[in-house]
């Protein structure tokens, strides 16, 4: 990875993800997303439905990073705050979007557009939309932060959305290992690897599977021809390690 | 809630996460024990195993909030660099701890206990060892940080260790009710409970199950007399909304 490869940051907005009460999937499925796109995922924040939180986050966020996405509170319900609070991390109102009446119009029939409904046509000033085509209601961008739901299957659709709109670079691969040996048997030929392939990321993953440890060394980077070479030298070291053991 | 409960937050210190490679499950383990025990999450992140990056969040999370735990990197290998990150957070020097030396010699014959496997010996000056049952290696607690395993079968035999250590509050609890009316139809009774019930937090998550679109309505305090209550009167506009659809 060089340092010049695109970088991003996700802001997740949710009491029920700290809560323990919902199990996050919208981490792992953008992060694949963003690598295939040669883009690095480097931080996650989770935070409260508390507006001062939200608004630091995304502050520090998006000066960090070259895109920022938000999940979660964009609905129509008292706790759906993201909306407004984007709109003051940016010192934007928050204004009807025509389209975004648009598309709630060819959704709803008028006796249920009421108030409630109507907040999701509302977005910051500047804010182009971010089509939804599960409930309509859209989500937005505005400058490099990228609003979306949080219910997975719309996040996932507003995301194959804008995923063309975005400047990535060299997708980032991966090689996987697994091996029976322990971590510290191997660390010291892992570091030496890792130190002559300093373009790619090693990393070492110990599990239980069925309550049998293992060991998943996951080689990362934008260099094929790297990490092909830096995955033949490992394997090749880890079955010499093996053989003395 | 009151505004002296106990506050925690949560440094996920993995590539392995924010690649996407590995789905997190201890955010979600860890707010349900801290809720038994009266402490609410508050914030997570998710860092890369770059030591700028965890020394900023570290520092950013042990001042806001009144516990901090951090999960991965305290392994044998390369990639390994939470102990020595947290102790340049603290400005503390690493120095092997003789409590962890024992711990490691009871595990590892000594012609196992290689360089590797001693730098898991090794802590923060000041650190107070966090017991681990499955691996040995311990994890470490300094001042209002607890260091812990990020495999998930460590860092929950970790944390029962240190859950006893914890001053928390009342326990918070939950209720939850399922409506198949929309967020959009609900959205002004539910305002109205929230507003009646200023010490909950209630919350509105829409859902798909099986292509079914419900929404889950979480109510969530310490108090218990006032969750029965709201819970009650919610349920009973839910109904007549119902009726009235």
């Amino acid at each position: 990875m060089t340092d010049n490869t695109p970088t991003a940051a996700l802001l997740i907005i949710g009491n029920e993800i700290l809560s323990g009460r919902t199990q996050d999937t919208n981490l792992a499925y953008l992060a694949q997303k963003l690598g295939a796109a040669g883009i690095i995922m480097a931080e996650t924040r989770v935070v409260r439905d508390k507006s001062a939180e939200i608004i630091a986050a995304l502050n520090a966020l998006r000066r960090a990073y070259t895109y920022v996405f938000t999940c979660g509170g964009i609905g129509p319900t008292h706790d759906d705050i993201t909306t407004a609070t984007v709109g003051a991390a940016f010192g934007r109102a928050i204004k009807q979007h025509p389209d975004a009446l648009k598309a709630l119009q060819s959704h709803y029939p008028p006796e249920l557009l009421n108030e409630a409904r109507l907040k999701m046509a509302a977005v910051p000033e500047g804010a182009t939309l971010i089509e939804n085509p599960v409930s309509k209601a859209p989500g937005f961008r505005l400058e490099n932060v990228f609003v979306l739901a949080g219910v997975p299957r719309i996040f996932q659709a507003m995301l194959d959305f804008i995923l063309p709109q975005l400047a990535g670079g060299i997708p980032i691969e991966s090689r996987t290992l697994s091996t029976a040996l322990a971590e510290g048997t191997i660390a010291a030929t892992l570091s030496s690897v890792q130190a002559r392939f300093a373009t790619l990321d090693i990393g070492s993953y110990p599990y239980f599977r069925q309550g049998v440890p293992g060991v998943s060394l996951v080689l990362r980077g934008t260099d094929s021809a790297a990490l092909d070479a830096a995955s033949i030298e490992l394997e090749a070291a880890l079955t010499a390690l093996k053989a003395g053991a």
